[in-house]
């Protein structure tokens, strides 16, 4: 380690990687949980695989990997303050009182206005120093209403992707 | 597998999960290489880690694997002629010619004028269907000029992310 980068280094450079704000929920025998992340990524489409980053000592994560079951809600730029709900310290009936959820397939909340929903089952689990990285089978997916721009996390703002960038392709 | 949702409904509902654009080399004993890659993120500040998804039969897969080494770089979206040629079958010498690159820690491609680039050592690699997930240590960055905005891929196309959207934050 000693030609390692330093944590705060680490993170001013990360902070110019944009990401997708997504909200990550599980339900089940552990109960409702959910969070903010970024940290979502594709996999492969064989079988249809996400994966999802967290913190271990979160709620978020002990819920899941008791309930084995997640949804990743991927959010539209007008859903800034229901990111910010689930990012801060609420209590989880308060976070999930602040939208409409529906249940595809696991039981994991469904966000109905989400950009995108991914339901999935857990089906392995990585630990990487204070993270575990979820992958994640996806079962059903629901798509919200079309064409909206994206919220995503850059600069350690948030910023709104303008869809539908055809002057530009 | 017989509530598994077809690879093509994913890929219809991944495409609406926004992801910044980067170039991931490496370099080595089993040569240069590098590919255009949306599946990126960050993994854990400590140690700084961030993941890179791989498809198993792509010959960068092959060259980052032998190496043990790579870097991720993010591109502006003025780059994406540059993201362009490293998705297409274009011979590897052709594909560096087309831009300016340096050498930060572990002699893996740093893009001159990325938005950022991490140099990492490959600490781990878990298999995941048709993919690999690489693992990396970071042990450099290099910033570009700030303030450019960000290339992302969204709804299977290029979207410019304009940075600095304080108005709406």
């Amino acid at each position: 380690m000693d030609d390692a980068l330093s944590p705060t280094a680490y993170r001013a450079a990360m902070a110019r990687l944009s990401a997708a704000v997504n909200i990550v929920t599980t339900d089940g025998p552990a109960g409702r949980a959910g969070f903010t992340a970024s940290a979502v990524c594709s996999v492969t489409d064989a079988p249809p695989t996400l994966l999802v980053c967290a913190n271990r000592r979160s709620a978020s994560h002990a819920a899941i990997r008791a309930n084995g079951v997640l949804c990743v809600n991927t959010l539209a730029a007008t859903q800034r303050e229901l990111s910010d709900h689930f990012a801060m310290p609420v209590p989880v009936d308060q976070r999930f009182a602040r939208a409409d959820w529906m249940r595809l397939s696991t039981g994991a909340p469904a966000l109905s206005d989400a950009v995108v929903a991914f339901d999935c089952e857990v089906a392995d689990i990585v630990t990487q120093g204070t993270h575990d990285v979820f992958f994640a089978r996806v079962r059903a997916v629901h798509l919200g209403a079309p064409d909206r721009p994206g919220l995503v996390y850059a600069g350690r703002r948030y910023c709104t992707l303008p869809l539908g960038d055809a002057a530009a392709a």
